[in-house]
């Protein structure tokens, strides 16, 4: 069977499953993640064998250490995927849910009811951990999966599937609830992205490139960021010991998450009070600072930005820094050079903090708070496929209820339009 | 300038307009409606002279009468227009409305504020009334608009333009809030359809031709329905009357309606009962009917339907019957054949009706009520922009709340991640 007959009969078998999905109840959705953390545990030298395959392919295909630091299937690193599915067993299942059944003039009764996407694809790199979360966010939500991981991870990601398997097998669920592509062709990513009858929405996690190649091409939505080029702003109002905690928690609390800060917004008024302390917090805790014209009256030292740097997510101990002389000047920039992820204001003032909320256009607007917390966990959504930056469908860290959409409800006795 | 510097200058100008719209406040917005309903009024002649060139050049065109009909500024037309902005500004303004804040243990407090989607981009026919509708819905949902009309209404949009331009200066908002294309070029929507940088989703409104090449070329997210092939199932546990009294009503209210039933499923307990009795309706109506094999055992003098009946949608005096064994062939049937646009079963079963609501994928589910209620008015939403069969982000008619989505809002007092 060539690629593209392979990638259209795991779509039929994906839809086909998702019809079943979208009615199985929350406790058999359950027994099968329990059975597949059994399977997981029980499976312990299959799986340990199959990654060793993997990480001497890649040795031998010369990856560099942190690819290789990420394939690597750790017996803490199982320990962690079984821990995730019980974590999924306890989360709420959102399917089903009927909200706002009002009764309207004709005597109709009309509401909404939660109901799963259908069938997700998830393209990801080569981190064979995501092959479980992913199946196991999808299957709550009752969605029918096709997961497609990176070549490298092919072995490793092949016996977590058997693993599925067994799960879905002991609580009655077909096994084609969840799917792992087999094939390393390229071409198979081309397919998945491109059969809107079979996949109803994309999920990619990975790098920058991969997701923008995906995006163009794609014939079905896409859940999906970018980058992540997240503010924080210190206004004129801020308190200045609240501005520098969350200004040096905000970059230096990891440096390669996409909701680390990558540029720094003071207002001019506080500028030579707060920057020169600031500077030599990041600078001790070795971040390289890069300003404006403005701000370099107050940090000589430090490198000249350039218009590029506005637009850069350095995801490193790199940082811009502008000296902006209103709070429209902020959220202006914001807006123009940002990537509309996650971006914070410090002040005290509440008409300055009212303004900055409606005003800028992100998935998550902070006040007095660090842009790390834009996160699933942190946001009490119990689990994350992934953060959107689009306006479509989900905004923000994106989990179970972002893996579902609503349908209308009609109640009637019998009624007629009149 | 060429089309396409054109539509690129068009969508600049949107997205511009689009970050002071996200911050109108309601009554500006309001004012803006009311000052349009004020210079439509105004401008009846012009109007209506501007519909002459219009329906002169369609006669000399060749267009058909219905076309012609549809094209039409009549007074009335225009009146209804002027109600339909008064309808619009009585609307709760959904923008702004903050939901869910509630504290995380970390101790910053999280929610969602629902915002505008930016600039829609709105691809629509010959009928003029349009412009003024889809524009209101926009502009009241904080959204800025591009709207690309008919070139065969090309003059009365034009007109209708200028009264809305001076509503929204009157009401001190930018003129590029809502734009109207002016080039009759059929390129511009090639290129309004592929300009994600400046248009954040396109709802096109027309034949299923039309929507089915702008969803094929599409860059940008569409809120669509290429066809409503609705269902009634008449449940083994049926009340007799009442399944009459909707089979009609879903097929004879009106037949050019995307909510009206195209094919009626029988449970075949009922079908020797029920089917002669309702084809003696029918045919008095002047419905044509085509019937499956069992179906015809009951009504030998109709025609037989072909496999292609089960996937059309008529839009004409003309139904499907099939008799089906049992509910879920009938929910097999829907979901396989219909379009998941609206489904209606007619049972006294309380178990019946549950599996009818959880198993049937489409956007509008419905027990014992006419497929004909699938609609924004019917539903509360108080206006519709159109109805979306899609997965992703609406589901059944879209009215101002579809075309908006929820940002994350979170609150601190300096908060910093651990």
């Amino acid at each position: 069977m060539n690629t593209e007959a392979y990638m259209i009969e795991l779509g039929k078998q994906a839809r086909h499953a998702a019809n079943t999905m979208a009615r199985a109840e929350t406790g058999q959705k359950n027994r099968a993640l329990e059975a597949m953390a059994a399977a997981l545990d029980a499976a312990r030298a299959d799986l340990h064998a199959a990654n060793d395959k993997d990480l001497q392919a890649g040795r031998e295909k010369g990856l560099d250490a942190a690819m290789l630091d990420r394939l690597e299937l750790t017996p803490a690193r199982v320990n962690a995927m079984i821990e995730g599915l019980q974590q999924v067993i306890a989360l709420p299942d959102p399917v089903g849910g009927i909200t706002g059944m009002n009764y309207r003039p004709s005597g109709i009764q009309v509401g909404k009811m939660r109901v799963p996407l259908g069938v997700v694809g998830i393209i990801y790199e080569s981190r064979p951990n995501v092959t479980v979360e992913a199946a196991s966010l999808c299957l709550k939500s009752g969605n029918a999966t096709i997961l497609r991981g990176g070549s490298e991870a092919m072995h490793s990601n092949q016996a977590i599937a058997e693993c599925i398997k067994i799960g879905l097998k002991q609580a009655g669920l077909p096994e084609s609830v969840v799917q792992v592509v087999n094939t390393t062709d390229r071409e198979a990513v081309g397919h998945l992205i491109t059969m809107p009858e079979y996949v109803d929405v994309i999920v990619p996690r990975g790098g920058k490139g991969l997701i923008e190649r995906i995006s163009k091409d794609a014939r079905v939505p896409v859940i999906k960021h970018l980058d992540g080029v997240c503010h924080v702003y210190i206004d004129k109002a801020a308190d200045k010991a609240k501005a520098i905690n969350i200004a040096l928690n905000a970059k230096t609390h990891r440096y390669g998450t996409c909701n680390t800060m990558e540029t720094l917004l003071v207002h001019s008024d506080l500028a030579a009070d707060v920057l020169p302390d600031l500077a030599e917090r990041y600078q001790s805790s070795g971040v390289e600072l890069r300003g404006c014209e403005v701000a370099r009256q107050s940090l000589p030292y430090i490198k000249a930005a350039t218009e590029e740097d506005w637009f850069t997510e350095y995801l490193a101990p790199v940082l811009a820094i502008k000296v902006v002389d209103s709070l429209n000047d902020a959220i202006k920039h914001i807006n123009h050079y940002g990537s509309h992820h996650t971006d914070s204001i410090v002040t005290e003032n509440y008409t300055d903090a009212r303004i900055f909320l409606r005003a800028v256009d992100s998935s998550s607007v902070m006040v007095n708070a660090s842009t790390r917390f834009a996160d699933g966990f942190e946001y009490g959504l119990g689990a994350e496929i992934g953060i959107s930056t689009d306006k479509i469908h989900a905004r923000g860290p994106v989990g179970l209820e972002g893996l579902t959409s609503e349908k209308y409800v009609v109640l009637g006795d019998g009624h007629i339009r009149q």
